[in-house]
């Protein structure tokens, strides 16, 4: 029996990034195309707040112009949200509010895009809805920088960091190298990565050689020995005149305690969290005499659509559209995610897997990745990594700034509940 | 009486650029062009020390193809300096060594790409020839981000800054645009400029309104008025729900002190440099209570080829060939430079100046080109940047990543002097 048409929900959710809105592009443009399955696609302003809080959006009065440019387009056209839905054993609260919401809106489908912790947020509502028998389909679309889950050969949104990492590094590496005979001597990138390593590793692709930069690469999957480090950074000196380092955010001392934490008080004895790669400027300064300059690209590397990877891109854009095959094949409970088929030249399939078994699995850099001194990636790392950043997918440009969609998000009205 | 054809020295200096290879290549094209002129072209390894030094390279050796790449790459590919030569009426030392190696080399031409300390230097030494009846002919090439030279329009370099910069205000908007909701509402861009905003100003360019990041700019030229700026950054949030600020490092407080130097206190009590950005993230959430997120651009702003302006790296280029043109016309104590011809469309043409009215003097954001209330910039200062980030002209890329020259740089051998 052919099932009736329904309407379908679909949110952004966590740290946005580069090609998150390729994703968005890519679930809007298959519901257009499956007219027969679905009637409308509402998105959630704001991720499940959108669902929690009635405020919708009626992506059908955007054009087909604007949708297509989603694709090319940095952030969460929607707005995103950093909410954690508590366990329903423990506060029903939040899943009551969400069924009320779909009912009154007949919503049958459930996309949620988003990283760890928003795919933890379909399976319980999966598992919701499945234990009080309410018919909702529940597929989650993976996305983070972070590049933390299992499962899939890349998380969308890390390839795009990737290269721009690479190629800061090697644009930055060009400049000290440059300036070193006078001036500046070590420069410092601090990139994402709060507890996995991967956004470090990737600026090992700037150089084929360790001869040069990144030199050092410093992962939270290793800590962080001072001495053995400072000896690092004046012997890359000697040999080369200068030396790169690549740092995580999420760097550690012996005592498993942030570098970004340890040691900076502001004029009032705060404690104040400066940044790992200002922490090593002035330990680097301070104890070896170097001059130092240092950078922290922060929200730059997420969002820089102008410089987006055409893998990432693609895969991003091909999980979107998948996810909506995976609702009309009737699946639920499941993630779309990428499998890699072949390495050289790189392949991948699209495939699923069970949100049971993504939810709440964080997947750091494996040590056969990390080189024997911790301080570099290994050749299977680089082998793992290569395919990612290829390609480049420039958005267009007016003015000389990207042309950017902007949406009208016109919200649905809201209905008694 | 046709001159005598004799070598010529190019030398890089002060801080690098994405685009002051792009001038190294006009120089290198023009005189191989020109051989009737032009016998060797030396180039200075680290600027000026290379002449002092006497370590010379050798162009010939470089074939024409990684010359050619020479306009995609950033850096400074023969080494650059921070050396300033001492007036000769003091200390004479210097300006001998000089003299003594352009004779054994029979070097008659000397290029100076370089800032406001670059043209003094090559003012210097051409007044010192001129006195001392030595035949060589200074010709001066500009370069600086910090676009702080006078009587040119633009200076190159400070076109792909100004490009990078507008272009990460707009994509890392959009990214706290996505997040406000439940997360980030501040977002603080640190961007070059001791002195002269004009990087700052140039984040405007993101977005045609106000209303749109960035929604403060910070510049060197206006004193920082703290309980004004905080209560900026409050109403910013309360119409638009986020705030974007683009902060220049220069920007000082009533007393004239870099906001960089101000309370932050290391462990051992030691006053930190922390970047005006966590400076900034620090006060607003300690006083405001708003989440902040911060990025210090630092290198990769001003290394950044892969996003170089157009109209930037054609002049650059200009400039270099224009500076060899100039040689063969005869001209000595110049510099090459820019003037605009025509607003809308964009056109400018090549002139000389002298170097004497060129050497430190400092050019800074006009106040007509700030806004009345001290946080954003005019019309007539749209008017002027806006051709200035015009065109893409991306690297070539190999595996995701661009292929930027690499120069054998062999050495001449020394002479005894």
């Amino acid at each position: 029996m052919k099932k009736k048409k329904r309407n379908a929900f679909y949110a952004q959710s966590g740290g946005v990034t580069a090609v998150i809105n390729a994703s968005a592009c890519g679930v809007i443009e298959a519901v257009r195309k499956n007219k027969k399955y679905f009637n409308k696609l509402y998105a959630g302003k704001n991720g499940i707040l959108g669902a929690l809080k009635q405020e919708l959006i009626d992506t059908s009065y955007e054009s087909k112009t604007d949708i297509s440019n989603l694709k090319n387009t940095p952030g969460g056209i929607f707005g995103s949200c950093r909410y954690k839905l508590k366990d329903f054993n423990d506060d029903e609260t939040d899943y009551k509010k969400l069924l009320d919401v779909f009912s009154a809106h007949d919503i049958g489908y459930f996309f949620y895009n988003g990283g760890g912790d928003s795919q933890d947020t379909s399976n319980k509502i999966a598992k919701f809805c499945q234990i009080n028998n309410f018919d909702v389909q529940c597929i989650g679309i993976p996305k983070t920088v972070d590049n933390d889950l299992p499962l899939i050969d890349f998380c969308p949104g890390f390839g795009s960091v990737a290269k721009y990492t690479a190629i800061s590094t090697l644009e930055a590496g060009l400049d000290v190298a440059s300036m070193c005979a006078t001036s500046t001597k070590v420069f410092i990138l601090e990139v994402m990565g709060r507890h996995a390593g991967w956004i470090a590793a990737s600026s090992a692709l700037a150089n084929e050689s360790r001869k040069k930069p990144p030199h050092i690469i410093l992962f939270p999957e290793i800590l962080f020995d001072e001495k053995n480090f400072l000896n690092n950074v004046q012997s890359t000196i000697s040999k080369h005149g200068f030396c790169v380092i690549v740092a995580s955010e999420g760097v550690k001392n012996k005592k498993g305690k942030f570098l970004a934490e340890s040691g900076l008080k502001d004029a009032f004895g705060h404690s104040q969290l400066g940044g790992v790669a200002p922490f090593l400027a002035e330990l680097i300064k301070t104890k070896k005499g170097y001059k130092c300059h240092w950078a922290v690209a922060d929200y730059l590397q997420r969002s820089a659509r102008h410089i987006a990877s055409q893998t990432d891109v693609e895969q991003a854009y091909a999980l979107g559209a998948y996810a909506v095959d995976l609702a009309i094949k009737g699946e639920n409970a499941v993630m779309a995610s990428i499998k890699r088929v072949s390495e050289n030249p790189y392949k991948w399939k699209l495939t699923k897997v069970p949100l049971s078994k993504v939810a709440n699995v964080e997947k750091k850099l494996p040590s056969k990745f990390i080189s024997s001194d911790g301080y570099h990636i290994t050749n299977s790392c680089r082998k793992y990594l290569t395919p990612l950043i290829d390609g480049e997918n420039f958005p267009k440009f007016n003015k000389g700034i990207p042309v950017y969609s902007e949406f009208k998000n016109k919200m649905v009205k809201k209905k008694k509940l």
